[in-house]
């Protein structure tokens, strides 16, 4: 029997927040969404926060994903960004932790490493490969890259979980806590 | 008739974080509740999110505030620890969002200025003052200086929101969002 796992992408941005959806049976994986939540529009950060925390709760409410990988860079240009971007990651975390969805997380270069061989790829080039792997139709290369980057992070977690020696994952988050109890120091 | 309001403060950090629980009753206040959410048994940056959301969501359910007063402060040491404080607020924020909570967010000087009249006031001089204003017990006063940081992040908001030309306030998330049209842009 193939088990079927869905996996959400999602490129955390504070401008455009990318999201991918994808499917995978057994040793295969399809492309069911994607498409980029964009926050441009809201002036204050709150709205912003409250946007993004309503979106991803119904991205995940309508594909029921098992996992959720993040795109997360650790590194940036001044703090101010980075703490707006952290509260942008926290809201779109929280999401999944109230919705009991496990999260993982890659950075930018595993991603494009996992997807091109290169963790210097271009997002032209990681969004080709992307396209030529799930066979991605013109509708869908239309999105922004932030959505094939979401996508890209998504894909990253499919190979990184499908590979033998990986550990068997989590069903939940609950189990992810209670399989990581050595994390927890006493 | 006296209006009744609960203001829920909060000093967002990613090893304690700190909340208080201000009950006001037409202009006098008095502090319902104070402690801290200890996050540093947790050693995983998502278990730590986790309990954050968990926790916040467990006091606005029991407090039930009309509005939540959280310190933040806009600068910090290095982007990678204003990353990780940007994700401890983001849940806490989302945490809010969730329970349809206005959030009202104060920076470390104001709120230190509203209280002593001093932008540089030490931690021990804020908790002094909420001591004398708010008659804390012995109790109360032994918590942790971020119980009393949020503490006074509530009282801050008090303040500024009894002033006369102030605006009346919002009754919940979605009316700060309807009364704020202008700061939606097209």
């Amino acid at each position: 029997m193939n088990v079927e796992k869905i996996i959400l992408g999602i490129d955390p941005g504070t401008n455009l927040m990318g999201y991918g959806v994808l499917r995978v049976v057994g040793q295969k994986a399809q492309a069911e969404a994607l498409g980029v939540i964009d926050l441009r529009k809201f002036g204050d950060g709150y709205l912003k926060l409250g946007h993004i925390y309503e979106r991803v709760g119904g991205i995940i409410e309508s594909y029921l994903p098992d996992e959720l990988a993040i795109e997360a860079p650790f590194f940036g240009k001044n703090v101010q960004s980075m703490l707006k971007l952290g509260r942008a990651q926290g809201v779109a975390i929280a999401a999944a932790i109230r919705h009991d969805v496990p999260i993982h997380e890659y950075a930018p270069m595993k991603i494009k490493m996992a997807l091109t061989g290169n963790g210097g790829a271009s997002k032209e080039q990681v969004a080709g490969m992307l396209q030529r792997i799930l066979h991605l139709d013109e509708e869908q290369m239309k999105q922004h890259f932030d959505a094939t980057d979401a996508l890209a992070a998504a894909y990253c977690h499919f190979m990184q979980s499908s590979r033998p020696q990986s550990q068997a994952g989590y069903r939940s988050w609950k189990d992810f806590a209670l399989k990581n109890k050595e994390r927890i120091k006493n």
